[in-house]
């Protein structure tokens, strides 16, 4: 049985990318073009570091079949 | 005069997104997605950190009528 984070590796490119990267990129693009900062991508970057979490990943390592 | 860091700031949405981050950005979005990292958001913002020189932006403060 395939895990959660298996599954997640076998997603087509953009269904990847918005389960991924997408939602808290927006966030921050809009954020960069609205502050318009000196180091646009410096700010971007740090911007996703500081909101990586929210973006829920499952598990690597682990089994999806916890509850047996 | 304007120069070109005022025109940066005054530039329409799309187009100071693409001179600031898009090019960088794509990039390393078609790393992600090939390597599929463990931490992809992170992994993305260090790709940007690391590749921020490729973007060349107007210098902040100095006019751009150097040359007179």
């Amino acid at each position: 049985m395939m895990t959660e984070w298996e599954r997640l590796q076998e997603m087509p490119d953009s269904e990847y990318l918005m389960r991924t990267v997408l939602p808290v990129l927006y966030q921050g693009m809009s954020i960069v073009d609205l502050e318009r900062p000196s180091a646009p991508l410096e700010f971007l970057a740090l911007y996703l570091l500081k909101n990586q979490d929210q973006v829920k990943l499952p598990p690597k390592a682990v089994s999806s079949r916890v509850q047996e």
